[in-house]
C-alpha cells in the first residue's frame, strides 16, 4: 500500500469511528469492525470474554444499555460475524502476529471508547464541515480514541505488509473503556500482557504540538472512582421521625468527613464527592442517598491510603445511622513510572522520523489518570519494560471539550514511528 | 331544589372535579366553573388578584407551568368568561351574599387543589368503576378537596334558595393551594376575612367515620416549608480544587447542623431535610446544591424558633464555603386554637342533624398542618371567632394515598349542617 | 422522747450532716454515723457491699478519692466500728425492723450525698450565721439530703419507740449517690426491695411551699449520663498527618451527629454533649478526646432510644477515624409513674396532719431525674405499690444553688407523716 | 583574645544561657546580659520597644507571666541597668557596628528563647553531668538557641577586635520568640532590616553532622498559628435548651470543616486543630469553646489560602450558632527562598575554613517553619540578598526532645565563618 493510500485509509477509519461513537464496554460496532479488519489482515485473534476477566470489570453498563447497544450496532453497520463476541459488553481484542523469527514480544495498547459529550453544533467545527459529526446525540469522540483506533489498524496493516523485516511476536491490544479508567484492569487480569517484554501505550495530543513527540509520559495520578449508596429506612418526618434511618444524614456526614481525610506527607492527594442525591419528599426521612466520589494520589500508595480512609468513613457513617452502605469501585488506575531504557530506544527511533521536529525523553506535567498503567505495572513486575508515548497534534479545543478536534496529519507518522519501534525492538 | 336533586348535583360536581384535578395555584378550570356557578346563583364575586396578595403567595408554579395550565383548562371545559381572572395563577374566589338583614358576617373556607399523585389503576377503585378517574396522569384528588368544592357549591345553592331565613352577610372563600400550606396566607393578607365575625373551615374524613362530626379540631402544627439553593463555583477537582467553592460541602454541613438544632422545652418540634441534590460530575467541585426542608412546631413560636435557627445555619454554611444561599419559603402555616364558644354553637347545630350519630366538641389528635390557620388567626385577632370542623366519612385508603376515595353520603349532610350553622350564627 | 426533744435532735442531725458534706459513694462519715444510730436503736443492719451490686455501680470515684475520703472521715468523727463497712466506697445501708406482727413490708428511701458546690460565704446565709456551714471547700448539701438523712433517723427513732402500734416489716433504705442518679440501681439490683410491698421515696422542697404536701410526684425524666473517650493515635501534624488517627475529628463528628438524633414522636427528649476536651498540642494530631454527655426522655423508652442512637453515633465515629471508643455509663435513672392507690392512702394520712395545710394527690411538673425510680419500678414489677412524695419547705435559693437553705420546720412533720404512713400501711 | 580564650567564653556563655532558659518574649535575663556585653564591646544599641512594632507581636504572654518573669530575672542575675528596657516583654536587641569604611550593611539574626520542655533528669545527660542543667522546671533550651546567643556574642567580640579589617556596617539582631514563629515579624515591621543589603540567619544542628555546613536552607513552610474562642450562651440542657447558644457545636462543626478545606494544587498544605476544650458541665449548654489551630503551606500563598478558608469556616460556624468568635494569630512565618548569589559567596567562605569538611550549597529537606523568613522577605523586597545557613553539629537527641544536647565544638567555627562572611561581604 502506498503511503498516500495508507493516509487515506487512516483518515477514513478515524472519521468513521468519529461518526459512530460508542461509550465504554459498549464499543460493539467499533470492535466488530476492528476484528473484521485484523482478521482480514491475518492476525490471530482473541476476542471479548477470552481477554477480559469479568470480575475485574469496573463500571459495567446496565443490561438494558447493553441490549440497546447491540440493536444500535446492528442498525449501524456492525460486522455481523464478529458482533456476537462483543454483545455481552466485553469488547476487548488481542491481535497477535508471529513473525516466525525469534525475538521478544512487543505489545501496543489502543483504546476505542468515546465520551458522553454532545458534539458542538457550530458550523465551523471540522467534523460538521466535512460531514463526520457524531450521529449520536450526547456521545462524542472528544479525546482522540477514534484516531487511536485508526492508528492501531494502520499499524496492523504496516506490520503485516512488512512482516519480513520483523522478529519476535507483536500483540495489538484494543482496550475498551479507558474513560473512567475502567477497562484495562480486566484485560491485565486476564493475562494478556503476561508474555510481553516491551509494552507501549500511546496517546495523541495532550498539549504536545504537532510534530513533537514524548517518549515517556510520567505523572499520571493513581485514582479510584467510587459509587456509593446508603440505604436506610424512610418514615414520616412529622409523625414518626424516630422510626427512620436517615440515609441523607449518613451521606452528609460522610461527605464532610471524606473531605476531612488528612493530607499525605508523601505527595499530593485529592478527594471529591462530586455528586450527592438523596431523599424523596419534603416530609419523608430519606431512605436512600447516592454519592459519586473520586480520589487520586501522586502514587498508588497515596491513592490506596485515601481509599481506605474513605471506606472507613463510609462504614462509620452507615453505623451512625443504622444504614447499609454499598460501595462499588467503578474505575481505578495506578501510578506507573515509564522504563527509562525503553524510552531511550523509542526516543531514538522517533528522532529519526522526518515528521518529528522535536522529541522529549520524559514529560511529567500531567495530572490526569490512565489505566494503561495496569498493563505497565504488570509488564514491569515480570521484568519487562513499559512506556507511555505521546504524539503531539494541534487541537481545536482541549480534551473532553465539545469542540475537540485533532489535526489528522499526526496519523501517518504515528503509525510509522510505532512500526519503527516494533522493528527496532525485534532486534533486541 | 329537592334534596334528591341537590344530592345528585353534589355528586356530579364532586366527580367532575375529581376527573379534572388541578394542582395548587393552577385550579383554573375548577375556579372558572365555580365562579360561573356562583355568578349564576347571584353571589357577588371577587376574583383572582383582587383577593390574593401577590407578595404573600408561596411556592408559586413556574411561568411555563402556568401557561400550560391555561391551555389545558381551555381544552378541558373551563368557563371562557371567568378563566381570564385566574390565568396568571391567582385562583382564589370570594363570593358574598348579603341577606339584607342585619347580622354578623360568617365565612366558610373551601379548598380546591389536587395532589401530584398518580391515581391507582386498580379496577376495584370506585372512580375507575364509575368512570370518573383522573384523566391527568400524575395528578389526583387524594385528599377530598373535590368534595369540599362540591360542598361549597351545594352550600351556595342552599344559602341562595333559603336566603329569606338568613341574616347578616355570608362569605364563601374558595382557596387555592392548601396542599403545601401555600394559598391561605395570600388571601388572608389581601384582607378577605377582615370583616368576618365567624369563620369556619371544614374538612371531610381525617380518620373520623361516616356519621361522626368534630366541632373543633385543634392540634395542627405550625410549619414552614423551605427550598434552599447553595450557589458556589465549580472547578476541576483534580487540577484546581482550591478554585472551587463547594456547594455540596455547604449543603452537607447545613444538613447536619439543621438536624442538630436544639429541642424546644415548650413543646414538640420537627425539622427534616427531605431532599438534597448537588453536583454535576465525579471530578467537578459542585457549584450548586438544592435542599428541600420542612420544619414544624407545636406552637407558631416553636416553629418560628426552628425557622430562625435553620436560617442561621444556612447563612453560616454559605459563609463557610463562600457560597451564596437562596432561601425560599414555599409553604407556611400557623398553629391556631379553635374558639370554644363557636365550637359549642356548631356542636349543637350538628347534633340535631339526623345523619350525625355522634358529635365531638374538640379533637386534638392531628399532627398535620393546615393553612386555614391564617384565616383563623386573622379573625381571632380582630375579636372574631373561628373553628375548624370535620365531617367524618369512610375512606377507601388514607389521605394522600393513590387509592383514596370517600363515601359520598357525607356530601349532603355536610351542606345541610353548614347551612344550619350559617342560619344559627345569623341570629347572633 | 418528747416532740420537742425529737425536733432538737432532727435539727442537730441535719446541721451535723450539713457541716460535713460527702459526695456520692464517699458518704463514709455519714453512713458510719447513721449505722451507729440505727444499730443503737436496735434495727438489724445490712451494710455496704451486702446491699450493693458492685457491677451496677455507676460513676464510681477513683481509688485515690476513696482512700483520701477514708482518711478524712477518720479525722472528722466517723464511727470507727462501722467505717470499715463503707471504706471501699459502697456506702448503702438497709435497716430492718420486724414488728413481730403479720403485715406487709414497707420501705422508705433516704438519700445521703452532697454536691460539688462551694457554699456561699455571704454572712446572711443561715448556716453561716448559725455556725454549721460546710467545712469542706467545694462541697455542700445544696439539695436537702442532709435533711433527708435526719428525717430518716427521726423516723427510725419514732418507729422504734412506737413499734407496738405497728405491723409487718419496715425497711429503711439509706442510698448513696443520688446526685448524678448513680446509686439506686446498685441497691435495687442487690435485691433490697425484692420483698417490699409498699415503697415510698421522699424529698423536701422542690418548689412546694412549707405546709404543702404532694402524695405522688410524676414527671421525672428517664436519663443516662455517659462519659466517652475516643482513643486514636498521635502523629506530627506537619510531618506525617497520615499516620495519625485523629480522636478530635472523631469526637467532633460524634458531637454534631449526637445532636442530630431525630426527635421522638412519643414525647420530649434531650441530649447534650456538655464537655469536650481533646488534644495535646498545636501541631500534634490529637490522640485522645473526652466527652461528657447526658440524655433524657419523657419515658424510659424514649431515653433508651436516644441512648441507642448515641451509641451508634459513637461507634460510627470511631470507625470513621480508626479510633477506639470507651463508653461508660456514669449515671442512669428511669421514668416511673407513682401508684395511684398508694398515693391516695398517703394523701389521706398527710391530710390529717395538723401541720399540712394542703395536700396534692399528683404533681407532674418536674423535669428533673431521680434514681429512686429503680426501686419504684422493681417494686411495681413484682406487684407492689410505689410512690414519690414531697414535703414542701421554703427555700433560701433553688436546689443546687450555693445559697440553698431550707426551713427546718419541715423536719418533724415529715417524720410524723412517714410514721403515720408506716402505721397505716401495716394495717393493710 | 586567643582562640582558646574565645572558645572558653563561648562555652561559658552557652552553658549560662542553658542553665537559665526563658520562654519567648520573656528572655529578660538573657537580653539584659546580651545588652550588657554588647554595650561593653562598644556596639551602639537599640533595645526593646525601639526595635519591636507592638501591634505585630504575636502570642504575647499574659501580664502576670511578664511580671513574674521580671521578678525571676532580678533574682537570677539579670543586668539591672538593662533589664528595664525589656521588662514589658519586648525583648529584642539590635546592635550596630559602624566600621567607618564605606560598604554594605550586613545583618546577622540570632534567636534567644527556650522551650516549655522539662529537661531530662537522666544522669548521663551532659548538662546534668557538667552541672548546667536548666534550673527551671518545665523550661529548657532544647533547640540550640543558647548556643545561637553565645555564637552571637562571640561574633560581636571578633568583629570588634578585628574591626579594622572590615568595611560597611554590621548589625546583630537578637530576636525573641522564634519558637512558635512569633517574634521576627514585630522586629521586621519595626524596620530593623530596612537598611540591610545582606542578611544571614543561622541555625545549628538540624540533622546536619558536625563539620558540615549548608549555605542555603530552603523548604521552610509558611505557617499560621491561631487561637480561637467561640463565645455562646449557656442554658440548662434539660430545662431550656432553646435558650442556649452552643459554643461546642460551633467549634465541632468548625473543626470538621476546617479539616475539609480543599487541597491546593500548587503544593503541600497542612491544617490541624490541635486542641479543643469546651463546656462546663454535663447538663449545661456549653457557652465557650477554645481551639488551637495550625496551618502550613509550601508557599506563603498556599498558607494564606488555607488561612482565609479557616477564617471563613470559623465565621460561618459562629453564624450558625449565634456565637461570637475571637481569632488571634499567635504565630506566623513566611516561606522564603534563599538568594543563590549570597549562598554561593558564603559557600566559598565556609569551604575554606579548616573545620568544615563539607559544604552544601542548597538544602531543601526541611518541613518545619522559621520566622527569620520575615527578615529575609523584607531584605529581598528592597533588593538585598538573604540566606539561611546551618552549622552542623552532633545531637544527643532531636530538636525539641528532652534529651537534646549539642556538641560544643561547633561554636568556634560558627563564629569564625560568620566573621569571615562579614569580612567578605564588606568588600562588595
Amino acid at each position: 500500500m502506498t503511503t498516500e493510500d495508507l493516509t487515506k485509509r487512516l483518515k477514513a477509519w478515524r472519521r468513521d469511528f468519529h461518526k459512530y461513537p460508542e461509550l465504554g464496554f459498549l464499543e460493539m460496532r467499533t470492535a466488530s469492525l476492528v476484528a473484521r479488519e485484523l482478521s482480514s489482515l491475518g492476525f490471530s485473534l482473541q476476542l471479548g470474554e477470552e481477554v477480559m476477566e469479568k470480575s475485574a470489570v469496573m463500571g459495567r453498563p446496565t443490561e438494558r444499555e447493553i441490549e440497546e447497544q447491540v440493536r444500535w450496532a446492528k442498525d449501524h453497520g456492525a460486522d455481523v460475524e464478529f458482533l456476537p463476541y462483543f454483545q455481552e459488553g466485553y469488547t476487548g481484542i488481542v491481535a497477535t502476529l508471529e513473525t516466525g523469527r525469534e525475538g521478544p514480544t512487543v505489545a501496543f495498547r489502543v483504546d476505542m471508547d468515546a465520551l458522553p459529550i454532545h458534539e458542538t453544533e457550530k458550523p465551523g467545527h471540522v467534523p460538521n464541515q466535512e460531514g463526520f459529526r457524531s450521529i449520536v446525540p450526547g456521545k462524542m469522540h472528544a479525546c482522540g480514541h477514534d484516531a487511536h483506533t485508526a492508528i492501531g489498524l494502520g499499524l496492523a496493516t504496516l506490520l503485516k505488509e512488512q512482516v519480513n523485516e520483523l522478529s519476535g511476536t507483536i500483540k495489538l491490544i484494543f482496550q475498551p473503556a479507558e474513560e473512567g479508567t475502567r477497562g484495562a484492569k480486566a484485560m491485565a487480569e486476564a493475562g494478556v500482557v503476561d508474555d510481553v517484554d516491551y509494552f507501549i501505550a500511546s496517546h495523541i495530543g495532550m498539549d504536545v504540538p504537532l510534530g513533537h513527540f514524548v517518549a515517556s509520559n510520567n505523572g499520571f495520578l493513581a485514582t479510584t472512582k467510587m459509587d456509593v449508596t446508603f440505604k436506610g429506612r424512610s418514615s414520616h418526618a412529622g409523625g414518626a421521625p424516630e422510626e427512620g434511618k436517615d440515609a441523607l444524614l449518613a451521606a452528609a456526614t460522610a461527605t464532610l468527613n471524606i473531605h476531612a481525610i488528612p493530607r499525605h506527607s508523601a505527595g499530593a492527594s485529592r478527594v471529591n464527592v462530586g455528586e450527592l442525591h438523596a431523599g424523596s419528599g419534603r416530609n419523608i426521612i430519606p431512605d436512600k442517598a447516592e454519592m459519586i466520589i473520586e480520589m487520586r494520589g501522586e502514587t498508588s500508595e497515596i491513592n490506596e491510603y485515601v481509599k481506605e480512609q474513605v471506606e472507613s468513613v463510609l462504614r462509620g457513617a452507615a453505623t451512625m445511622y443504622n444504614n447499609e452502605v454499598e460501595i462499588e469501585i467503578v474505575g481505578e488506575a495506578l501510578n506507573s513510572r515509564c522504563s527509562k531504557e525503553l524510552a531511550e530506544i523509542i526516543h531514538n527511533v522517533a528522532g529519526k522520523h522526518p515528521f518529528i521536529e522535536e522529541t522529549v525523553l520524559e514529560n511529567s506535567g500531567s495530572s490526569g489518570s490512565e489505566d494503561a498503567t495496569y498493563f505497565m505495572e504488570a509488564v514491569k513486575k515480570r521484568g519487562g519494560l513499559a512506556t507511555y508515548v505521546i504524539f503531539g497534534t494541534d487541537l481545536a479545543a482541549g480534551h473532553h471539550h465539545e469542540e475537540f478536534d485533532i489535526n489528522e496529519e499526526v496519523l501517518l507518522p504515528a503509525v510509522e514511528v510505532l512500526y519503527g519501534v516494533a522493528k527496532k525492538l525485534g532486534e533486541k
